[in-house]
């Protein structure tokens, strides 16, 4: 990866030059020779130590890139401009609201590497907000005036008017200063950053399943566990380039801001989902991994320019699981998706399904539907475990592991979030027993491995029976006409809720029902997916009602929002 | 894996039937939801969880294996077994003697299932001795009554006198008698272990600096995080399979016997050092990593069965780094040499020399001279610092980056022992500043890497210049008549000390020679030699002596023992 040769960085970003760069991290007192404190930012001083020729970031959109002792120069200078802030102490919230470009990953370091606490999206009560001009306008106009606003213009220091390269500046100021030619090079010891490693350092807001956004709060332990598992699990290694599609400001990026550093390899930026660079990105620039939800996985395949890459590209997904046509398209153009399951409160992927080789040679709808679960630990995960549902008592009971008692996911252990942020209450009911509830209902398979049936929410009850929407969409999507579909409850007179399914035609499908009027098409359609649903599930959980759509409400993470489409029906 | 399809495992190696087992770790009073304490029992549980039906451990010359759900059951067994052990205590001590076989790999869960400490080797003060019968005429022939003596004869419960089998029976019987129908299933839960993982679970014994036998302290947190190291840095993966050259017994085998298992890999037991089963292995068993000393790679390389391996196996080399011969050499075999370093206080490797792709392209001796190096920290390793050597202080100065300024190494992190057993005064010396003190010296690169001169008691003091046995053996082992080599100083009338080399020829040395009387061989020897080194080296370091040998005597990791090539000079 040498793709910008002609890029010179700014002096922020320029390590000192005619000797190494000093990597000490200072460490708290008392310490002990046989511990240090897990924490992200090892990574990135290992890699700068390590590596410092490699690229550690590049944004070819933007033309330029860092290498990892660039990298480590510039986010010292972002941690010295942090602790010159008026006021600034430890544990102070760094807001960021940016879309993949360094900005953001500066500051999954350099948050931390001041001691503050990386507060992605959420700039309530931020002592510092770093922003890129593409979102500033979603600030308030007025902010307290002890709230300091930096925004990027994504320059990396080409263009004189960026004030986020102006910050970093500051910083580069404080360590001009700080040199003296008579003494032991000082530059990361600078810092005098501490850690306790169960100290909080980011906050990850979410809906969850009240509905009402609550921080979720990161530890140093955690993000670095967390890391750990994902570098692993998806077989990361020092070739990895990874391709930021994934926004980084959920769930941390699921921790690879880190787990990418952890193995020293390459993050490749891009600032919006635009399939034609997911392309130029996966032929041209030796990407070997990226991650995302189904629906992004579609928009993927189905580009013009989709084909078969010389080189195998681990995609992990997450949410739903791919159907057996998005399985075998991906297979056919050297895309091998890993099915991981999580949520914000666990630091994105918890778990993860595990696929043995000898499945290779069952066909591809048996095995969608077998790596469809998931549930497996990750190395660094605790056992993930159904329980009987019991929103009040601390006991849990595990479900049998035989594929039909429902319960609920609960999880453990070090990459689950130490709490809601100034939300006590909300935090000992999630993790009453001393396990985080998910609210997402699953079978157990003796196997060990969970399915997913549905958010406790998003369940449909129909004439007393529970049907998962989970379920009914993986069936729906397993059939040809289906590039995507969503299925809520609608009420029904006999059966007070039943099934109303949402469907974006695949090109098959707009093929077969092109020819016919809106009520003959509508008819095609429910004769033959009904049919299709017979074979696979009880009666009563087979759609009643069905509506084409050509897109389905999604939030800026790739869900779809259920809640809206709730809403559509009830104003029919 | 399926080599043994006929083999019945005992009773106490066959999980439940009709249900999952149960593998719930026992926690401490009070529990976060959000910590769970780092030991390396958690990577067997979850393959067992996982991947109940891959071989875990395999064991060919013994006809028998184990799939990880099979040794889940026999560990839980082994773990009851010792704490039914009369007197029992947590922290008490199980001693191993035993070669690469199962019962030192079952060892290393059940013990610290138990909550017992591993002590391999080292049977002075344990509660219970693990002997396997192949050394069992090692023990003395009275031991305390209190001790508890248990013999395998390896048989994997095929055999009915088997004491080892018979001790599992007894684990097997307390978790039968503690079945009720009518419960939830209770198989680990039974153990009731709890884990500070802080506290000490393996000693693992060392001369050391010193030359007195003093055991080291392995914590469960260390232990964890060496093998994550290990796996990470070794790139093991589920497809892994681990030849079992290394002795398990020294540094608990690097933490390999958790490193491989956190990777749901196999485990490939092989009871002594034999070149023509290790062929077998790399040819038919897919084997895909082993670790070793140089020498035992010299004699896997020179082996009549070596030839070209169908798939790269990855192996570990400590010590002294391979030769640009032996380098070229196994690489034409596909045997990819890894160059890390360690000591026993290290839990085996620590750091390592990372590699570049695009050093490829340089030619074998340039990039053997650039292999040989170290230092560079594994992924949960904290830097490896080069200072000034203080044997009164604590305060660290790092030596200058140039490749010359002479410093000892010093290591501190997660990856270093708790301290020496019962020995305050040394583990204080030994830690002074919050650094492990290693004795050796280095000068360090201006890329950051160190490069090892000497143990400390092996440099050779030659008219007031410090000479590096480990440079002058390198260079010697760079000479196409050399197979491997070793050099310790001598007494010299003018010099005080000069350098005597011991040399074993290679087939090409033995050619050269073969012809000429003993005189004329060593004369020729002399002038060949000392004409490579003249090139290579300052002149007072080049050898005044040299002895042509057919083996150096060696500890039974594979380190030549300088100290009996003194004193053989001493007896001249």
């Amino acid at each position: 990866m040498h793709l910008l040769e002609k890029y010179a960085p700014p002096l922020s970003s320029r390590p000192p030059e005619g000797r190494p760069l000093d990597l000490a991290l200072k460490l708290e007192k008392p310490i002990l020779h046989y511990v240090s404190p897990l924490t992200p930012i090892h990574f990135l001083l290992r890699a700068a130590l390590v590596r410092p020729n490699h690229v550690a970031v590049t944004h070819p959109e933007a033309r330029y890139q860092f290498t990892y002792a660039q990298w480590a120069m510039r986010i010292l200078c972002l941690a010295l401009a942090l602790k010159n802030v008026p006021g600034w102490k430890r544990g102070d919230r760094v807001a960021v609201l940016s879309p993949n470009v360094p900005l953001i990953a500066d500051a999954h370091y350099g948050v931390l590497a001041a001691n503050g606490i990386l507060a992605p999206l959420n700039h309530a009560a931020a002592r510092v907000i770093l922003v890129d001009h593409s979102v500033s306008h979603l600030l308030p106009e007025t902010l307290p005036k002890e709230v300091t606003v930096v925004v990027s213009m994504d320059s990396g220091g080409q263009h004189a008017d960026d004030a986020y390269e102006a910050f970093l500046m500051q910083g580069y100021n404080i360590w001009k200063a700080a040199q003296r030619p008579d003494q032991q090079p000082r530059d990361w010891s600078l810092l005098e950053q501490s850690v306790d490693e169960l100290e909080t350092c980011a906050l990850c807001y979410t809906s969850g399943t009240t509905g009402r956004p609550k921080g979720v709060e990161y530890t140093y332990r955690g993000c670095y566990m967390g890391a750990i598992g994902n570098a692993m699990e998806s077989d990361l290694n020092g070739d990895t380039v990874y391709l930021w599609v994934l926004p980084m400001f959920h769930c941390c990026g699921w921790t690879f801001p880190w787990a990418v550093t952890a193995r020293m390899g390459t993050h490749y930026m891009l600032r919006q989902v635009d399939y034609a660079q997911i392309w130029d990105a996966l032929l041209h620039s030796g990407v070997t991994h990226y991650s995302g939800a189904p629906t992004v996985q579609l928009g993927v395949v189905n580009h013009r320019q989709a084909q078969k890459l010389p080189h195998m590209v681990r995609v992990s997904v997450a949410a739903s699981a791919p159907s057996a046509t998005l399985l075998g398209r991906m297979e056919s153009l050297n895309l091998q998706p890993v099915h991981v399951y999580g949520l914000t409160e666990t630091y994105g992927p918890n778990n993860r399904r595990f696929i043995e080789p000898e499945w290779l040679h069952f066909d591809l709808d048996t095995r969608s539907r077998l790596q469809a679960r998931q549930g497996h630990a990750m190395v660094t995960s605790d056992e993930t475990r159904v329980v009987q549902p019991n929103e009040t008592s601390s006991e849990l009971i595990d479900v049998q592991r035989d594929g039909k008692q429902v319960g609920e996911i609960v999880m453990r252990g070090n990459v689950i979030m130490k709490g809601y942020y100034r939300d006590p209450d909300a935090t000992k009911q999630a993790t009453r027993g001393n396990y985080f509830h998910t609210g997402d209902l699953a079978v157990r398979h003796p196997g060990g491995e969970a399915q997913i049936l549905d958010r406790g929410k998003d369940i449909i009850i129909s004439g007393g029976e529970n049907i998962s929407s989970v379920m009914v969409e993986q069936e729906l999507a397993a059939h040809p006409w289906v590039a995507e579909s969503a299925v809520v409850a609608r009420a029904h007179p006999q059966w007070v809720e039943a099934v109303q399914a949402f469907v974006i035609l695949s090109p098959e499908g707009q093929q077969a029902l092109h020819n016919l009027d809106d009520a003959a098409a509508n008819a095609k359609l429910l004769d033959t997916l009904n049919a299709h649903c017979r074979n696979h599930m009880s009666k009563f959980a087979i759609p009643k009602w069905y509506s084409v759509v050509t897109e389905l409400p999604k939030t800026s993470t790739g869900k779809i929002q259920k809640k809206v489409l709730r809403e559509r029906l009830a104003k029919l």
